[in-house]
């Protein structure tokens, strides 16, 4: 196995990377200026060290607490629950959001041996007894093992002052009835609004 | 700029990584173990004092000449022509073919300012006298650029002993002639062979 089946191995484990992306990947490192691959390795060597979990919200952040925990010009009274660090990022990107965050790190998923102990479910607790947080948006992906977890979280919040709402699912915008599955139909049609 | 958009920015370079892979990419990478990010950083900071291009051949290697041009089981008399050193791992992966090869580094392209001493054509010819070559196969892609430069390649081995071939372009196999082009199609039908 010489240095660029190596290479390859590896990036063979990123997410949607199968082995033709991998190897197009290597050689087009190979090809490209060795500065390329000097600043990669730099990147990836520093990363781990620069980047930790923010204490307050869990997503990835340079300085504790995260920018924006420590926003004042975020609402503290609004939590927004997401599964993953990533989705942080997502939703910032749509602008549509001005409260704070809350990564759960994950969903339950018995069979997987995934139990609401190893989510950061407790601190959401403290936090939203805590800030005296008005309203909870679950925004979990609208899959099996989203609406469970959001459902567990439910019960847990009506002990609290908080309203919990959960993300609209439904047609996707530009989508066409024809290709949408039964299943999202079938939410849109309960969760339809009055024009 | 965070250390993870700078990962995301410099990931966004690679081939067919669009701005959401690399954010996924870059988000996996720090969700796992840092000994992957670690090993990865290491084959990019080692990987151009690795491998080399073969002196004969052109390909990427760690051993100068490469196996394939080393290796006495391999035919000298046939050179299979291919643009980069990517194709000869495809090609060698088809196990199809028992010669040499050798990379031209490109396609003549002059609306790209590619002219043919940019490629390592004097060395093909060398050679392809030095080694008394019988078979010379033009393995570069079926596109305009391959076209010429294959068109050119073979006026100039005409005054060579060697017999100059092109690979058969045509339906691919499991292919549906409903959604195959016009110009594939008419390819195929020019090539036609005798059953």
């Amino acid at each position: 196995m010489n240095a660029i089946d190596r290479l390859t191995a590896l990036l063979t484990k990123l997410p949607g990377i199968g082995k033709k992306s991998a190897g197009r990947m290597a050689y087009y490192i190979l090809d490209a200026d060795p500065s390329y691959a000097g600043f990669l390795a730099e990147q990836l060597s520093t990363l781990h060290t620069l980047i930790k979990r923010c204490s307050v919200c869990g997503s990835f952040t340079e300085t504790d607490p995260c920018p924006i925990c420590s926003d004042p010009g975020r609402d503290p009274a609004i939590i927004c629950v997401v599964e993953r660090a990533q989705d942080v990022r997502v939703i910032e990107e749509s602008r549509e959001f001005q409260g704070r965050f809350h990564v759960l790190g994950g969903l339950i998923a018995p069979l997987e041996g995934v139990s609401p102990e190893d989510l950061s479910i407790g601190q959401l607790l403290n936090r939203v007894r805590r800030d005296n947080v008005k309203e909870v948006i679950l925004a979990m992906n609208p899959t099996v093992e989203g609406d469970t977890t959001a459902l567990y979280l439910q019960k847990l919040l009506k002990d609290t002052n908080a309203e919990v709402t959960r993300l609209a699912s439904g047609l996707p915008v530009g989508g066409d009835l024809e290709y949408t599955d039964r299943l999202t139909l079938s939410r849109s049609f309960r969760g339809r609004i009055r024009m």
